[in-house]
């Protein structure tokens, strides 16, 4: 068992209310049973933990007060009884979300859309130390894997459920509308699933310079109607891509992906926020052009994200733009909300050392 | 080689306009090669062919003037060279459409989404005499499946095409949006695929009742919000359906079908009209509840509905509910487009013999 | 919480050694958290039980003595803490099985597939009461649904893992190999989800009339070489079929069942006993004709199952030829064993009322 | 029109019966509808070549005499009436076999499977001239693609079609049997599929030398008995693969493959001689792990592997160890048919000029 007396320094970001996060000292217990202790890393930041600290509403992040974090990486210091997938000094990766286990969605593998899911599981990760309450949802880094990349394993299987539920496969052309870190990671996976070539779309052309610096074939601006961004972009590719990825959010963009896609192909959408969205459903359905959704992800996709890492066949480092230790949170908020050209991805690092 | 000289009396219903609808002699050729004439016997009136006579725009159906009609059966009575599928005497259903046979769609089986397709064939059905242009879409009718239940392949493809994308499957909770003939041959094509239960909604309760006759588990009149019409409908089945097939066209039919699926599921549309739609796109997004559409039918579904008849899985005679000669076509084309209480599918009878 | 005092007879079925099954009073216990406590009522005795019997080797089903039993329907008399899915009264079915929970396989819905599936659950129902530890494997059944019929669940849903894995669907032609029950049962599912046609074989006549008494389109005796079975097949349907099914185990058998199936088909073998087979693989292989297993079935096969019968799209009463009284088991089992004609299934009755 | 006239020399290499093959000039005529003429570049030797000149047995290919060679590339130098997709001047690689077109096979896109594949087109590549009747089958090469490399797009194609049958996708850790040219194709085609990691076997250690040094993240000896193979595999890989890929024809690999691979997982078999096999088929069955065989190729998948080689996706260059001039094709047969180390593919270059 882990001398807890010799943790006193706990240093947290903990979320009060709206728009005030605190660092402070919070108190750390031994793992119960089937449960970890990590000595936190890396955690990086998305535009959901940006609408958490706005709207103080966590969600499935637990109650407020709460500590924030939920892409993470560490170290294992200890382990409750019968854990035995990891042991202490493993690095590892730390994927999210609890379910009911119960439900006929969780026993058929599809944990991520159980009613349950993320509920019950505080993500506690922006902190010295976290309990992580799943062991077995701790997946051990590659040597080679450094933590601040570990910490994209959550948005890396993000982008891999999305180019799996695409259908994506070999010789495909893939449009990937939106040129932020998920549509990025979508880039990158769409490849490493054997895509011939990748379109990526972006209202800012200095995303869409980075995206063709880090391999997609194609950038367009989109810029003018929904039909000027499907011209340009079947322009571009040369034919209408087979599956299009929309990470961008944007009414207009779902509009000009529906537009863009070749009969029989998908549409697959990702990070949405407004609930309401006025389609051009005749010309999706009477072309077969499918509408597919995506949750998180299951077990199998993060799994598959760490072993994209692992095996190298994503390199995710480039998109790792500003790094900022865990005392100066709240400055890497600021950075990540003002979402400025050259941001990326942003990572918190909750330990001095590595 | 068929004496072409006692064929005088090629009586025919020819839309000349919008709104003109003439009946008339027309000539009758000898098949070319790959080509059967037919004797037609009985041809149904669907939506799109009130639709064609409204706007004279036939669309994939020729250009003006045309032979009216595309859901048809016959016995063949004479066969152009190389034909060897079926026989002088046959009782046939006439599979539809045509397509390049050439692009990748073709030659991957989705003919039906070919570029092409319709664009060639005229489907000139309602007369006495037809030519099909390819014979090997002509497909032999059991002997106790009558010439009007013949006529009904056309739709029921449709709805087998239409179940299948939707993935239904052994144990399914169905809900079927639309009780017209569509949506009542989705709920048949349902059970015979082994659905465990069908609802039917509608805003028509005549149209209910029929749909509780004629096998739906639960029925739902369709009033109030889509909030409301989902609660009524998880009310009805006792939780929310694994598949949604919405027929109704209407949008606040397909609302209520994504807010009712089940979380994994699908919502497949057919038969929609109004290409602009304003949808609750994240509820089905975040839930990943598939929204998948359908153009008529590949050869497969064809062969599937001519089967499921022949096999008796699927009972289509208590659909045709009326039925006229050839000389009243304009009363049977007033008769569908009124859209009056009872009326459910309208059959023309070419030749006045059976 | 239960009396159990008063339970003092829990006359039970016990296997101490090989050939061995005494009738004698078990204790019975309270059901700990999460599990029930059944009064059984009625359990199907299948070709695994008898295999067991002989062996002593009750492989997953736990070490000796056991009680016997793993297909049986009962009433909820006591549940355990935290149990909310039955109450006490509920008539239910037995899905059987229990798995990790925490693999891969086991996180992917494929819980038949763990490597520790039936190593911890004692299947003890052949008795007056019986524990089940997973209240929520107790699923309930339609009020006209008998626990005769009840206890064919499990083996129902076997035959429903068979056919989904075939990828039946509507339209097909499909051979069922076997006739005995578990052939029986895939050919009625086949029907219930859309097949065409459905051709049985077997080597004994009387089996194959019941078939065709029960639902088969065309029966085959299957007698002379593989490649004589697979012409009568094709003569019988008119065609090759779609998709096949194997349940007799017969290695000459499964040969016919590749040689028949249509290129692009499968061949699904369930209730194999021999290890080794010599099969014509390359015919297989270069049509495309690919073979699959199946091994037991995953909850929502086994819900699929309970479904079907409460819909009444399979009805399984006629496939009972035989019942006895819990005294009677040795009886039972030894009709069972000597594999007569006229014998399909045969049910141990564990309670005097119903 | 080509000036015929000025085509004397159309030298071809010409099998007259088994083991006579003589190189002789040959007529050259005008492309008919639909067909195109070409300038031959270079053309592959695969088994099945060594085969047919062995046996006399062109199969597939044509009756005797017959021109050898079909895995082909070239230059269009004429085209016929009503072809549209090539012009005179393209550099293409040369799909080939052919399909009735009519049968429910070819209509459902799987031409490969269709009875009639192959038996009338007379592939004729190893020539200075070759007439192809489909010119829809001529794929357009990438500037940068050589035609040496162009001819290795229809093994590639074979290779794309295992991996797709196989099921490979994103994470997955694959076995490939057999360091052959498919079976170093299947591993490339793997990978850029996303495969997390490839573990290659083979009973010739120089093979496997080279499978390491074209990317196999393992590789394994085939000796010792299946069970000893399959712990040396799961030892390389670090568990069980997902998918096993079966390339060498033998049957003690095929067993090998089978015990080695995951529970639900896949073995496809690529390229079997030997009809009948012995297999430990309750292993595979109860494990379903599904036995999937491959035949040649469809459109999609000969369109993904010039797409491949397009984008640098798959780089075939290290695999081509010899190349013969079409005067010294008796040479270059020699050669692949024995066998030695270090020829992996062998091309005739079919012209001087290149």
């Amino acid at each position: 068992m882990l001398d807890m007396e010799n943790i006193k320094n706990n240093l947290s970001a903990v979320l009060h209310k709206p728009l005030d996060i605190r660092l402070e000292n919070r108190p750390v217990r031994n793992p119960a049973k089937g449960e970890v202790l990590l000595s936190m890393r890396s955690v990086g930041i998305c535009g959901t933990d940006i609408e958490v600290w706005h709207s103080g509403n966590a969600g499935g992040f637990g109650i407020l007060p709460t500590v924030m974090g939920h892409e993470g990486s560490g170290v294992i210091c200890a382990i409750g009884e019968g854990v035995t997938n990891v042991k202490v000094g493993d690095r590892v990766a730390l994927m999210g979300g609890d379910s009911c286990e119960k439900c006929d969605l969780c026993k058929d593998g599809k944990f991520n859309l159980c009613s349950e899911w993320g509920s019950n599981f505080p993500w506690d990760f922006l902190a010295r130390y976290a309990i992580h309450t799943r062991a077995e949802q701790c997946f051990k880094l590659a040597d080679h894997v450094s933590f601040d990349e570990g910490a994209l394993a959550e948005p890396l299987a993000v982008a891999t459920r999305t180019c799996t539920r695409a259908g994506i496969t070999v010789g495909d052309n893939v449009l990937v509308c939106g040129a932020g870190s998920v549509g990025l990671l979508c880039m990158m996976v769409s490849k490493a699933m054997g895509a011939a070539t990748v379109c990526v779309t972006d209202i800012n052309q200095s995303k869409l310079d980075l995206a063709k610096k880090l391999g997609a074939n194609f950038t367009v601006l989109a810029t003018g109607s929904s039909s000027d961004v499907k011209n340009k972009v079947t322009d571009a590719i040369g034919c209408m891509p087979d599956r299009s990825v929309e990470c961008s959010a944007a009414e207009a963009s779902v509009r000009a992906a529906i537009l863009s896609t070749k009969s029989g192909g998908t549409v697959t959408l990702v990070g949405l926020s407004n609930n309401e969205m006025t389609l051009p459903i005749v010309n999706a359905a009477t072309r077969e052009v499918d509408i597919l959704g995506v949750l998180a992800y299951t077990r199998k996709d993060y799994a598959s994200a760490v072993s994209l890492m692992a095996t190298g066949r994503v390199n995710v480092k480039p998109l790792i733009t500003h790094t900022f230790k865990l005392e100066d949170t709240l400055k890497a908020y600021e950075l990540v909300k003002n979402q400025e050209d050259g941001v990326v991805k942003t990572i918190i690092r909750c330990n001095d050392f590595e």
